[in-house]
């Protein structure tokens, strides 16, 4: 699709200042095609509203979800059968959509997986600690907390399964910079849309607030932990999952109520993070 | 560190087809200096022998288990300390290694991930196996069957979580072009140098050879496999893995003996096959 004429996103994204003043006042004046001229490049233009999906599954599960949060959307040609409810409810809800290329795709990603679609989809803001808890039905739980994990492609297979074993939110810390990105909300596959990001407050009020609501906190550590496999788990659990690299802070784990190790043979210093989450997540869930 | 001069190696990186004819001239003569000049981008040169390896723990466990293999080493000046065995080691063996600049590694490396170092090793080939199966000892073993993984950060990751659970070996198809690069092994943190690659010969002897070597064949499926967590795993045991976005090719998911899924909400699709094949492992192990 790449021989096709240039769309009339092209012209849009290479805008130059004028062209951009000159849609700003259309806006302001209620131009009725100010919609369709706004800028498309969210990233570029600071949007901090506003995150820019792609992929399949990722798009896919914000449309499921929550609808009223796409803002617009780009695809390819061949993504038109397979997307036709997202359309239709993009004609019906006056949300602009486009076909364009293959490459365009690419350039709006900034990612070759884009998988024939891209879309602007509003943020979802983080809940409070207290919020969700008291929100929180009664019986098990688990949930992680994540203590620096910053690799989006990490971060992304966690929320993936998260989203499989059934956490009830991914916890972070207060001064975390952690945020669902476009590559993070890809690789989750539509696991983004189905695990609640938690803000925490301070450390010592989210661990006992945490506490007085039945929740035991493990660290997971690399080495020198209980046996994962030998240690009956409790019904409501945190597993707090520290940073790529640097691991487990120990102040933090030394305030955890369990300290937990996946056995192995020593060959590699640990797992990857995710992979580690998973094993940690499949034996809860057991 | 970008602030020093440029290393003699940004001339090397630069140099024209003349100043190459000129080198390969002095590499036949014999110049005492040949060594030294020569290319140092051995993945554009298209030396197929050798893979850019970078990531400290990558580089180190190559130097620990098949130091004889590393023909180029690069470093930042940082890494100096840390590198020390592996510096003297390349002076006793008159193997070149050159301190540059943080940017030019990322040039090398064609990653910002190297961590402060690169080498050039020469390639493990594939076992046979034949050979790999006559050599294995009796008892317990586990061993991975990719039948298309593809992605260089699944591969990696899929080599540590195999290294840290012990696996005799990954099994690759015969048509299979999965092979060990400097991204994965970066990712792998050392596992590419544990755990054997061997390679299959036509699926139906490959089946057959493992079996009479006492080998089950499990399928790994995304759904309607028996619950992984309620099946008691034989001894010696094959995980067969699919590939990422397709999974598993149902022709040789009936040539199994069993059918594995990982139980979950479903409120995604699957696991990242990384993180399944982490789950998968250390069921297994336990």
């Amino acid at each position: 699709m790449s021989d096709k004429p240039s769309p009339p996103w092209d012209k849009a994204s290479l805008r130059t200042a004028d062209t951009r003043k000159r849609e700003n006042t259309q806006r302001r004046a209620g131009n009725a095609n100010a919609r369709e001229e706004r800028p498309v490049a969210a990233r570029e233009a600071g949007n901090k509203q506003e995150l820019r999906y792609y992929g399949l599954n990722a798009v896919q599960a914000v449309f499921a979800k929550r609808p009223g949060a796409i803002r617009k959307v780009y695809l390819a040609e061949s993504r038109i059968p397979r997307l036709q409810p997202l359309l239709a409810w993009c004609v019906q809800q006056r949300i602009g959509y486009r076909v364009v290329a293959e490459a365009d795709l690419g350039k709006l990603a900034a990612s070759s997986h884009h998988e024939g679609v891209v879309a602007d989809v509003l943020r979802v803001e983080p809940l409070a600690l207290s919020g969700w808890l008291d929100a929180l039905p009664a019986g098990p739980a688990l949930a992680l907390w994540l203590d620096g994990v910053g690799n989006p492609h990490n971060f992304g297979a966690i929320l993936r399964s998260a989203a499989h074993f059934g956490v009830a939110a991914i916890l972070q810390p207060q001064e975390s910079t952690l945020a669902v990105s476009g590559a993070a909300a890809r690789v989750a596959e539509g696991g983004a849309e189905q695990v609640p990001l938690v803000r925490m407050g301070q450390r010592d009020d989210a661990l006992a607030q945490l506490r007085a609501a039945g929740f035991v906190l493990a660290a997971t550590v690399v080495r020198d932990g209980q046996d994962l496999f030998a240690t009956r788990l409790p019904q409501r659990l945190v597993y707090v999952m520290g940073a790529e690299g640097e691991g487990m802070d120990d102040t933090l784990a030394d305030d955890c109520d369990l300290r937990l190790s996946i056995p192995g043979t020593g060959a590699v210093e640990s797992l990857n993070v995710a992979a580690a989450t998973a094993v940690f997540l499949a034996q809860w869930r057991k």
